[in-house]
């Protein structure tokens, strides 16, 4: 266990996240889908969207940004597209609502669309996209949220990181998993390596001013992976999510509006049935063996193995499940001043 | 006109490519296709995937690996989703047939799916999503080939640069079209920098032993975009294409095959049906708002515009619409060449 961390076991975390949302006005069907969400994350090393965000969501409760009793509703924009308006549900419930939608559909027509109006924040994508994996489907997520990112050729954020993931059944049971932002880095390492007073290299991010910095205290948004390449894929997304459902999210906020103001999310849900091309068992196959041969390729440095992606995840989530989840000191802290607040008892 | 080209008018070239391609076997129509794709990216300045890969696609028809006279054929994967068996057509004839055919089945359905199998080279994909967009839909395309960039972590290619383009309408009439591949550049973009005898900066590609070099003779493959993003979208793009339409390019090439060693690709074609979602005109208006508060930004170069996906190629295809495309020396000779030999009159 690393210095200054509290172990705690992904059961008792799941039952005291679950206990918080059901006090903050969450049904217990909808508390349950947060909680799972939230510690699939920690399970699998994603800490940046784990019980971290618990207070973080707690707090958009309160400030009426998140509804915890939301009314969802689904318009039929097609058999096989759907819109889902979220009516600002926490992400977690909107979003696996809207897989399993697009899942519904993809079995129907082979493919299936949901567009989800009004989420908020959407916590780790790969949940919802594994969801669709674990039905033998392949599952892309991807979310729009306000200016975070500095745009290509801009000196102040533009777009979002606009969060992408990608996941597809392979053979091994674990599903290969792609998760990652469109920024040279996360916001959220950003943030760790502020935390831990670490310098960040450059092309990492511009300072308030929108010059480059190596300072981390001083970084404010990160640039854009690529340049016009992560720029040009963030602005897509929030095209395709926040444009269909008539949401616009980066226009309001560029022009200061009192809506653009507001924490909200769009998002897209998409799940392909790999049924209705070939068998799933040989497309899981033949995934296993092209990850095979990509892992017997020459090692760039020969003590670093060749790595899929959402493999460091699935070995942490087996690691974690044995040993628990190591929260660090202020989190923990955090947690349990929300607990004792709400008249929660602590595992 | 640069030093060293010769320019050519728009109708010229298109009807002498057209002429070379009726000459190798293809139906006029087929012909017609090949010609307006090609001659697209040489109006919008992709110079590498204009008239230059005539002499390349003639090669490869007379090889045997593109088929002059295909018979596509689609099976039904489901109501929104299709499989195109495009008998190792010429790609822009497979990638139009499949864009087509994901349009067709987004009007019924919201969205539409087209796996394309077995087509060759797919030129410019911008091209195809640019005719959903022109239909009031959004286009996504992307497309798996042979082992061409690093995979994150490894020394030598183990997965395809893999383009991916995206299209929407905007209120412009010029659609907003991003087209990128995985790769920190692309496989041309090296080999211009070995012809012209540039170095390239570090971080760009590995040599043929597998060392990082700025050396463009020396440099034998990209590395992926942003290390492990670009290296796991490449994976994806394989497993998305390749696997569903059970013909897997990377590990038949990985394993030495006799598959593996022709040459082939898979793509994928998709369109979502705006019109289910909001008014086509409503959404064109807020991109076209969104695109106007993206260019207000503060300037990271005061004298350096703030550039949308596809701006730059629409501005040069109106210029060169007007003054003609410029042709470099080698590819027009290449090209008088090829025309000679198979009888084609010279515009």
């Amino acid at each position: 266990m690393a210095a200054g961390t509290v172990l705690i076991g992904a059961e008792d975390l799941r039952i005291l996240i679950e206990a918080i949302f059901r006090r903050s006005g969450l049904s217990p069907q909808h508390a349950a889908t947060v909680a799972d969400v939230l510690l699939w994350a920690d399970l699998r090393g994603i800490d940046t969207h784990g019980a971290t965000r618990v207070p973080r969501y707690v707090d958009l409760i309160e400030r009426g940004d998140m509804n915890p009793a939301p009314v969802l509703s689904t318009r039929n924009a097609g058999a096989a597209a759907v819109l889902l308006e979220a009516d600002r549900a926490p992400g977690p419930v909107a979003m696996v609502r809207g897989m399993d939608q697009a899942i519904h559909c993809a079995r129907a027509g082979g493919i299936g669309l949901t567009i989800v109006r009004a989420t908020t924040h959407t916590a780790a994508l790969g949940y919802y996209t594994c969801r669709a994996a674990a039905h033998n489907m392949i599952g892309i997520a991807f979310c729009a949220s306000q200016p975070n990112m500095i745009y290509h050729g801009a000196r102040s954020p533009g777009v979002s990181t606009s969060p992408l993931s990608i996941a597809v059944p392979a053979g091994s049971g674990e599903p290969l998993v792609l998760d990652f932002g469109a920024g040279v880095v996360s916001v959220g390492r950003l943030m760790q390596a502020r935390k831990l007073g670490q310098p960040i290299p450059p092309g990492w991010a511009l300072d308030g001013a929108g010059q480059p910095t190596t300072d981390a205290a001083r970084a404010a948004a990160p640039l854009p992976m690529a340049g016009p390449k992560g720029a040009g894929l963030a602005l897509m997304v929030e095209l395709v999510t926040s444009l269909l459902a008539a949401n616009p999210l980066l226009a309001e906020a560029l022009e200061g509006t009192a809506p653009g103001a507001r924490h909200g999310q769009n998002a897209a849900a998409i799940a392909i049935d790999i049924a209705r091309f070939v068998e799933p068992q040989a497309f899981a196959q033949q995934a296993s063996r092209l990850v095979c041969d990509l892992k017997a390729l020459p090692r760039a440095d020969p003590a670093e193995e060749i790595r899929m992606p959402g493999e460091r995840g699935a070995r942490e989530r087996r690691e974690r499940l044995q040993a628990g989840i190591p929260l660090p000191q202020p989190v923990y802290r955090e947690l349990r001043e929300l607990a004792n607040r709400l008249g929660v008892a602590l595992p």
